[in-house]
């Protein structure tokens, strides 16, 4: 089958398209025929991080498709459209894993034409969604929501801040957050980004130059991926008793602190990356039943993986970008 | 009626013995005979920042004693034994105050023969407990109480590490973590204070310049008043999903932090301070039915405030120092 590898050379030079063996379901495993896959930043860490020695992989965490073939045990019927959680091994919201293990690298992943995955990591795709938009799902609305609820506490009627909108995470927990009857405001320093977020429900966008205090008054919760460049003005702008949710730091990740300020202010910082098998179902729901649709900046088709790779590295994507499946 | 004051002078020497008026009580508010008054750390802060300009107050927000007045719509019995409860005006927990307000500075405290108090911050003195033991519980139980369990959601058998035992909230929190089925750790650079931790119930008892982390092995929760002598150390010691409670800083309140390590490890770092109405009633609860017996360190006749504030400045205790008052 064909699929988008990585190896023998290091970084985005060691992506290439490339036959592979067709994987084969083992006990408890389905086999996915992919119809489309996610790209997420993760992909290009991991291109990054591997070496030219490195065996080859298929590179991918996200992806939609149709059951194929079910090993012994595994209770899905053939034929069932499902979208895959790329999370392993973690069930529930507590359990919090030594190191959380993600669906490709080191195992095989969804930039194929096929990925073998354990049958509980499948779930009905959700039947308002295409397969591009199902495939953006996986990685980014599981991360936006354990952010915004299990690790936030969001609660409907408070007001929610998302600096740098724009990722794949920020416009999840954008959706996810006015479907909560929160009040959702965004910083980006692009006027474009900012009235796309208007457009997709935010209200309020700012540029992230402006004084966010002052413009937006108090906030419960903010949800951060930008790191160091942000720190200390999302901290300024929480009430006494408000919440940091930090899942990424593009701008570096070294911040400093007044715990003085933490204890008076009672200011909770909150780490989260991915999530557990019970948040992806809660996810799930959530999208079915508000009909939210990821926001899919691009489609490549699967033999164009390296270029829709490098255009991430390079990007300024407003949403997510999928690879397709001719089936 | 006697009274230690602070005014006419700036820091310590401004604290003395005085005659002043006894209060009277307002609508809803009930007067109370104190028998017994607790010294905080906070009684220090707050004669630091006076200058010799602000006007003479009376010191002090922990106390226990009898209801002697009430004013109208007040329904408290006269007569009633009761301990006060220093949080002005925050009722739940969620409800996190822009500025706590608390009894002692700038309205008059519990350095008294009488104090004046709302009816809804006395509540009935646990029956197991001394005079000087009740006037022990208020601030630093209800910080304990807070930081364990609201904002640290201890559960148990969980492991809970407490650096630097020997302060007020630490001893509490370790009385109270052991009554919740928690395994307690907790480090001092003096070997006397690990010993008396032992004798109160901490399981493991470690000097300050150990391999926490090889001592102790993965913590659930840290429940820390050092500040950045400790928080390097804290966050190492603290398991994936841990969570560090802060509540002071002794040794400085600037840290630094790696926001890779807190989303990776999925770490939260939650400050605290004080408690509500709601938590002190449940903090009332746990002591009585636990039947937990606050730490006193030493007590002191009224009229030796001023040298009961100077001890607890130089001070080395391990509990709580408290005023003693002659009906």
């Amino acid at each position: 089958m064909t699929a988008v590898v990585h190896g023998n050379a290091a970084g985005l030079e060691g992506v290439r398209v490339a036959e592979v063996p067709a994987p084969r379901p083992g006990p408890g495993e389905v086999v996915v025929a992919l119809r489309a896959a996610g790209l997420n930043h993760r992909d290009l860490f991991l291109v990054d991080a591997r070496g030219p020695g490195d065996a080859p992989v298929v590179l991918g965490s996200d992806g939609a498709g149709v059951v194929v073939a079910a090993g012994p045990g595994a209770a899905v019927a053939p034929g069932t459209e499902v979208v895959v959680n790329p999370s392993l091994g973690w069930d529930e919201p507590g359990d919090v894993p030594e190191v959380p293990a993600i669906l490709g690298v080191p195992t095989d992943g969804t930039f194929a034409e096929q990925v073998v995955v354990p049958a509980k990591n499948v779930a009905p795709k959700p039947a308002h969604l295409g397969w591009a938009e199902a495939a953006a799902l996986p990685l980014a609305a599981l991360t936006a929501y354990r952010a915004l609820f299990t690790r936030g506490g969001l609660r409907a009627g408070e007001h929610v801040l998302l600096p740098g909108i724009g990722s794949g995470v920020a416009t999840f927990a954008l959706a996810m957050a006015k479907a909560a009857g929160a009040t959702v405001s965004v910083t980006s320093r692009s006027p474009g980004k900012c009235r796309r977020a208007r457009e997709l429900g935010a209200d309020h966008a700012i540029g992230s130059a402006e004084d966010w205090r002052a413009a937006l008054g108090p906030v419960d919760l903010v949800v951060d991926s930008v790191g160091s460049a942000t720190f200390g003005k999302c901290l300024s702008v929480l009430r006494p008793g408000g919440r940091l949710v930090s899942l990424g730091a593009t701008t570096g990740a070294e911040v400093g602190l007044s715990l003085r300020e933490m204890f008076f202010r009672q200011i909770s910082v909150l780490g989260t990356s991915m999530g557990s098998a019970r948040e992806f179902e809660r996810m799930l729901a959530l999208v079915a039943e508000h009909r939210i649709r990821p926001v899919v900046h691009g489609t490549f088709p699967l033999d164009d993986g390296p270029r829709a790779l490098a255009g991430l590295a390079a990007g300024d994507q407003f949403g997510k970008l999928v690879l397709t499946v001719d089936p």
